[in-house]
């Protein structure tokens, strides 16, 4: 079991920084994500993309901004469960949370913040009635770890960025990469099509358009594939077979969780905390909802630093919240490091 | 008079980013500034400083963070009237207001935020009873422009970082320097004070410590000022008196619009908008309070950004408001400038 003082629910741009928050005010935090990786929307769907509306930064890569904010808050040591999707939450006391993964990890806190954006991200599924026998046999809606492709026969099928950037990876690593996709024409960043072409004239993939995946064939485990191509049937023999149809982002378990909701987003105070209606969850970032919200990055920092201050004063009702400057105070990483502005001497001018 | 959509008071970090968010909406900004800088409390009490809980930054100096704002912002053409108090607040229509400052300039715009932070910054100024006649004849409480001090007599006072630092930079201007300070014991930055102590040894600048200013001479201008040390009296001539004691903020003229204030700030409503209980009028940054209100830059940000929403919605109340992500649509300047995301190519791979 985990224990920590404040779960998180979303390690994007609104949950890790509330790490810091948190850790401003001695708070120790963990964190539970669906996805591989941190930095929700950013890392997933446009890591390399500028981002012109952070405040302070004219210009920053998405990934750029999330390898920040990981660098600010790492001194607070925050613990991840990634890959795991939080799907109940039980309310064992007033300060005491219990919330379990889909993989049955168990997490306990004294208040839980979600931050969990869209929702989960979950994968396109193409239309294959048979799909979900293969899925761990040969199908994949992700490359986790690219190495378990070595000496394979892979095909990849879409017509986007992860399509094609995953194709040029692959075609590394695997016996044989086949891109398939359901028109002519792709849609990417200008380097990855080029990229793709070159392995293309090499003769280093294969490459099907336009054409759909329409069945599976193999035991166990996924031997070919069918593909449908201009009214034509073809079988193709494949080891295994990632889809990359995009990501769509669900609510998912977090709507049968007694949270009061509202277009397909969590009601919080916004007058007070960011408080859902179970008291001691919050809710921040793009998840939630109230009057005038909007769904940016800037404004889960402001909601986080506001939802740790009222968990503080829930915690300690005895205790005197006092605002701290950064700049004056400095900063205590719970790792043992210490940030502070340069003091001022004390002298005599003779 | 100058006419603008949102007339901003107070060019702090709020102020700032307000000209951003309305940007991004098409309005154009006015700020005006009591200072002759903008970046308020970041430019004026603490430039050299690193702030280490801005999102995003594991550390920045707060000089450099204004300096990125300005760069961020710039492309919108914020007017600016530094130097100047707002004084007078006229709500001349539903959505046309009037403000004039102390020297009388006269902005007119559609809507009005207050930035003002902690008010405007007034010098804290010794108890000499004649100190007033001499304000403009000899006695500043700011060093605007240095050049003005070219063969003078100055007499600075003082014992922080503004009288080192400027005792350094006369200097080398002025006929001669004289630093005062009722302490012994100096309280600044090591390289500040290590810098005057070199003068000092150089016989560059005197020094007359512990002692304090206790009445002026001089018939239209500044001629004299007259010293208590150790309890006896002495006379110095000198063109220039220049007592750097700090500064208090002051809500000041602020505190007599009719507007709703509460522990020294104006009351806004956090459940919608920003607004102050003037329609038309809001209030971010440090200015406004409100439930679990923190006195942290980055929530002025978020405040703005919402204000700007509700102004928006306010001056088109027949437009929806469509959420823009500038990674996907780019930033157009007033200016003519257009930044964007470098576009997706579609492309056959043949
Ligand atoms: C193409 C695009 C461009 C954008 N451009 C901008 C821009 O220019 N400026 C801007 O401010 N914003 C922009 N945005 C919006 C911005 O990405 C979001 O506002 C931001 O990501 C919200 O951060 P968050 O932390 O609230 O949520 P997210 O970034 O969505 O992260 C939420 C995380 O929670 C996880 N999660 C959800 N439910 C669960 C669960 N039950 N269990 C475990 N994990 C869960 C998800 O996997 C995800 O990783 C853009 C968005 C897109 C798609
Ligand atoms: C030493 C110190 C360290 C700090 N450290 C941190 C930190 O680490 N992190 C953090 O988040 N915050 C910190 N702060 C607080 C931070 O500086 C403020 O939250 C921030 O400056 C508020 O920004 P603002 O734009 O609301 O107001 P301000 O920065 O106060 O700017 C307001 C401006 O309005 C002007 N103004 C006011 N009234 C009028 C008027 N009537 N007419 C014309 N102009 C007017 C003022 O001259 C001023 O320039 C610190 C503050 C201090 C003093």
């Amino acid at each position: 079991m985990i224990e920590t003082d404040i779960l998180i629910i979303g390690a994007g741009p609104a949950g890790l920084f509330t790490v810091f928050e948190a850790g401003l005010l001695r708070m120790h935090c963990h964190i539970i994500d669906a996805l591989p990786q941190m930095g929700g929307q950013l890392s997933e769907l446009y890591p390399k993309k500028p981002i012109f509306d952070i405040p302070g930064f004219p210009s920053v890569l998405a990934g750029e901004l999330v390898d920040n904010l990981y660098e600010q808050v790492k001194q607070f040591e925050p613990g991840f469960t990634f890959n795991e999707a939080a799907a109940r939450l039980h309310k064992l006391d007033e300060n005491l949370f219990e919330v379990i993964t889909d993989k049955g990890t168990v997490h306990r806190a004294k208040a839980v913040i979600i931050a969990g954006g869209l929702g989960s991200f979950e994968p396109k599924k193409p239309p294959i009635e048979s799909i979900s026998k293969y899925e761990e046999n040969g199908v994949s809606y992700f490359v986790k770890r690219p190495e378990d492709y070595a000496g394979k026969n892979v095909v990849i099928a879409g017509g986007g960025d992860s399509a094609l950037d995953w194709t040029v990876h692959l075609a590394e690593i695997a016996e044989s990469v086949t891109l398939i996709h359901r028109r002519n024409e792709f849609r990417g960043a200008l380097d990855s099509v080029e990229k793709v072409k070159r392995l293309k004239q090499q003769g280093k993939i294969n490459l099907i358009t336009p054409a759909e995946v329409i069945d599976l064939q193999g035991e166990d485990h996924l031997t070919a594939i069918v593909i449908e191509k201009e009214g034509m049937m073809h079988t193709v023999e494949t080891d295994h077979f990632i889809p990359l149809f995009g990501l769509v982002p669900k609510l998912g378990p977090l709507a049968d969780w007694g949270l009061e909701l509202e277009k397909n987003a969590i009601k919080v105070d916004n007058s007070r905390d960011f408080q859902t209606n179970i008291s001691g969850v919050y809710a921040v970032g793009d998840i939630n909802t109230y009057p005038f919200k909007m769904k940016l990055i800037l404004c889960g920092f402001h909601e986080a630093a506001i939802a740790c201050q009222s968990i503080y004063q829930r915690l300690n009702p005895n205790k005197k919240f006092v605002l701290k400057y950064t700049t004056v105070s400095g900063i205590e990483g719970f790792d043992g490091t210490k940030k502070e502005a340069e003091k001022q001497v004390v002298s005599t001018l003779d």
